[in-house]
């Protein structure tokens, strides 16, 4: 049995967290930490899961050790900045975490603070946490005490490019574009007047173009795979009137020529045995849907003759692959179990 | 190992049975039957399912002995008229089915013939056929040769209206109304123009008021509950711009008084054990997503002092509760397995 | 020139107000009025209007008389409560006035207090008050200093029961069924969780059945048209997952058989030359989207032989028809103008 | 009086051409041509628009000289292939003619066969066509006989690029990126399965990418504007749940530093006088529903400094200035009217 405490139940990645670990045998909830007031009972803000839970929202004091006692695992689901200090306090209890924020993505603190204008109180322990993205760092993940869990956007991007990269293929190039669609879910469970449905609900727009906050993890983790080169990401998220999912479209200059079927070769090799990849067939586009509900990321790749551009579209859904469903495969290689465990959904389609 | 095979695969019912019976260790899917011609395989239909399936789409030929060799248990997803011969074949081979169509649901081949503007080819199996709700025929599911897996909205209307129906709250009532709303994937896969997103998307309209075929499994599932009583359904379809879920809003004239507490409690105890009905504590309403991907049945009940009228809001998800998780709970009953078996899936929210 | 005033602006409704008259050659808007913070210009609102605007929001002084300087009209889209005294100020400064809340809709300062926990500080001004349905209270209007203008869904839902009420066919009829549906923009633009658009998206629910405030304004007209006779209304509204529209679905028992025919002509009659209402054809349906965008009113009736209930489906715009279009069809009539002017957009199909 | 005809009125850009011009005191509608067959009748498929009208859908004879008697105008609105013989009949009557299709959009019929697998049967005429841009080519529209109304996607595209063209900034570049979004009804009224409401809602998926048809005419256009240079385009078109609007999302490498006021500037210039482009200021980004049922394309520009990428965002309602708003303006410049004459309506917001 692993024993887990969750941090930010009551957010939309915190509760799809829940949805998944409490359907699991093999795992304990021992508490839902949530600052809601009094009237948002779990019955409340969960009307989906609340009559399979036992418990209800309470404040979690990380300073009592008793909070921690016999704890195997922490999930902090809280924002960027307030997750500093619960990882810190976790990782000195020695207590593995797995943080959903921004906090420990980056091993700059610098450009941490550049990007999040919140000053870094745990420099140090940013050597300790590794990128949680199996895909890429599962030796890493298997031992690692601190888990930062990746960005729903980073996470479609960087699996769309990193192929790319391990290939050479990003050398030479001075910057990609990253044209991402996101659903309403990717914006959290904030009370903000663009959010309402009124606002959003048939209408598409740009927002934060170029200077969106995933923009550096993104960069820092391709930097890391290609190595001396330094290839720069536009990255422009699009918000679309759905409740989930990610489309990342991503633009990449061809420096030599490669033909459509090498490039769908080179992806499918570079993910072979990865549980959740899934590099469709020649012909057919991702489509958000095909993954929606389950942890799989749909991978397209084509190639422009005329003009020379390659295109790679990924699609994800950003509650689990992109949030909940990637920190528990990382739960699942930490803890030694095969890493699709609990994790089997399929897309619910229509 | 229950050895199952599919008819009309491809439909949407058929694809959501494919998709909860893929996930079972102790499910083996001998064939997929499907009329689709070619260019429409599952990989095309069923972009969410296809890389966990071994097998495409076939014709299925019934009457060839081999077909029935080894199976336990046939579902035939036809369309109603298309499904009478399939369900004689599998009774007479000896093989159990279930049936999602309404060719089996009525008793009366004249109220059949009525209703449906088809002869019924196999009087004489009405008599063999168990109405599969089974939060009211339990016991005869477990031995019957073949279900008429009940209808997406008769699903809503019976389970919100048998515990009424039993305390005899309906004695004396005329007509009861059921102003029911539903999502697109009840309507099909059809190709029909007001099917298209454009238009139906930002509308909602009633249809087939008080005509629809869905009418009269209800009325006869009620009769028997009542016994000589006669009340009948002005059932109102309305479609809304969902994907799936229904709502039944039901409506029923209280000939006595009795409090909104007194009927919570009455509808606690008709469905005591019942796994999949959760009645909701008081003040809170039903909402389709609180259901959405899970085979639950969320039930409210309200009584308006000023005019003494019974409110009944009951949600399913059409595609589960309402059709293919239905359909499995009845295997399972049949199966002599855990009525949630392979059903414990939690609604999807956001 | 009509020179007007708007309260309240910066809503939906009083954004739609604006939208129509800006359009207007005969009307010339003298304030915006608005308690909107910095930050929330015109530009920020309503990125549709904007740019035909000459002045921005600002906060209106109703107690210094410039402000009704020339002023021919006041339109006061202030919410229940806070329009009393702009109402009366207008009234004592001479001002004729539009009110688009429920403070002056009732006769009954008691009834008012009752439904709406606020007590009314200006009870003789009720009687000064028409309830503006031109339908049915024309003449009253032509003259009117205090126009109520009437709810959205009691917009709807009078319009669907009075040619009834009028043929004595809710005599004997002790209550009524008004199963509404309605799109967001109903609900505002207030800043509540229930109406993110991830909680709202792919969802349906009723809320306040039975208890809403519009109900006591439906009953109160009814009883008007009804004399002595006291029918009550069921009134059970539901979210449904659109920007517009509200479709009535009213259910009446017929106390005396009466065809389809007789009902659809009469109908007819009652409406004849009202500019905006449509009675359908026998076999159509109405639909959301066929009056988005127009001030039109789309009803269809129909019996059911079977059970003897009548249905009668009623849709409008709520934005426009139930408020600020009516709201313009008012102001029209009480200046002596043809009551179409600036009213004749057709609604937006597809 | 304009007396105009319609061919192929039953469509979503026909149909729009109606609602437009049943508003209009100076047009009159001679006929509305449709294949369609009996028991679609327009009350059918314009439910918004049909009390409008005095005259059903008819099937109209171009040989019979009579057709053409009193014609001013014709609107061609069929498929591209069928438009061929209908503007050339309309032409040899002497009659100007305003085609939606891409028949007429590109200057070589080798080109044209090769992107739209149809030989041109009258390739001479193409020198007649004018490209029915106005913002680009007005004066040319003013005498124009046959004008080729642009595309959707075009429309946003050449809006977006033109004034970069003009000012040489697109000198150099290779090749630019244009990744669009579209809502359904640019997809037509086709009965085609995947436009179904079930396959298209919560869902978003990019199609034909790099091979879609409106991508030759952008070309053609932009090489007229450029001279020698021939930049080359990705269009990379993209599915969302909308009924209306298109969000085209450009992207072009700045070959010499410019900021963004010096761009913005530099489109507040070109488009001086333009009606219905609307630079927006900065901070704001476009929003598809600002201009869903309008006339107005809103236009933002952006420069990356870290990556010195240009990003250009323009929207427009893609039946309106994509389709029959456009039209509509053709018209009004070829009969010497304002070109906003007709089409002032406000987007609908919310």
């Amino acid at each position: 049995m692993i024993e887990v405490g969750i941090l930010g139940a009551s957010g939309y990645a915190g509760s799809e967290l829940v949805r998944l670990l409490v359907q699991r045998e093999d795992v304990q909830l021992n508490f839902l930490g949530a600052n809601r007031q009094a009237g948002s009972a779990v019955s409340d803000l969960y009307p989906n899961i609340y009559q399979r839970l036992i418990q209800d929202y309470e404040v979690v004091d990380l300073q009592d050790p008793k909070t921690f006692n016999g704890l195997d695992l922490l999930f902090s689901c809280l924002p960027h900045g307030q997750s500093q200090a619960a990882v810190a306090q976790a990782y000195q209890a020695g207590v593995r975490v797995i943080d959903f924020s921004a906090d420990y993505r980056l091993k700059s603190p610098k450009t941490y603070e550049g990007w999040y204008n919140t000053k870094h109180a745990y420099p140090k322990l940013l050597a300790e946490a590794v990128y949680g993205l199996i895909e890429l760092h599962r030796q890493a993940i298997e031992k690692a005490a601190i888990i930062a869990n990746p960005g729903c956007f980073p996470t479609a991007m960087l699996l769309g490019l990193a192929p790319l990269t391990q290939a050479g293929l990003l050398d030479g190039v001075p910057s990609i574009i990253a044209d991402c669609k996101s659903g309403l879910s990717g914006a959290g469970r904030n009370l903000q007047g663009h959010l309402l449905f009124t606002e959003v609900n048939e209408n598409v727009n740009p927002y934060a173009a170029g200077v969106h906050r995933h923009t550096p993890e993104v960069e820092e983790q391709l930097h890391r795979l290609q190595g001396s080169v330094q290839t720069q990401v536009n990255f422009i998220p699009h918000l679309v009137p759905t409740q989930r999912g990610i489309l990342a479209s991503l633009y990449v200059q061809a420096q030599e020529p490669i033909t459509e079927d090498e490039l769908r070769e080179m992806y499918q090799t570079f993910y072979k045995g990865a549980s959740f990849i899934r590099i469709l067939k020649e012909g057919i586009y991702p489509q958000m849907k095909a993954v929606t509900g389950s942890n799989y990321v749909d991978i397209q790749v084509q190639v422009n003759e005329r003009t020379g551009l390659i295109y790679i579209f990924v699609v994800i859904d950003n509650l689990i692959k992109g949030a909940a469903g990637q920190a528990v495969q990382n739960m699942n290689v930490m803890f030694n179990l095969p890493e699709e465990t609990g994790l089997t959904a399929i897309g619910l389609l229509p």
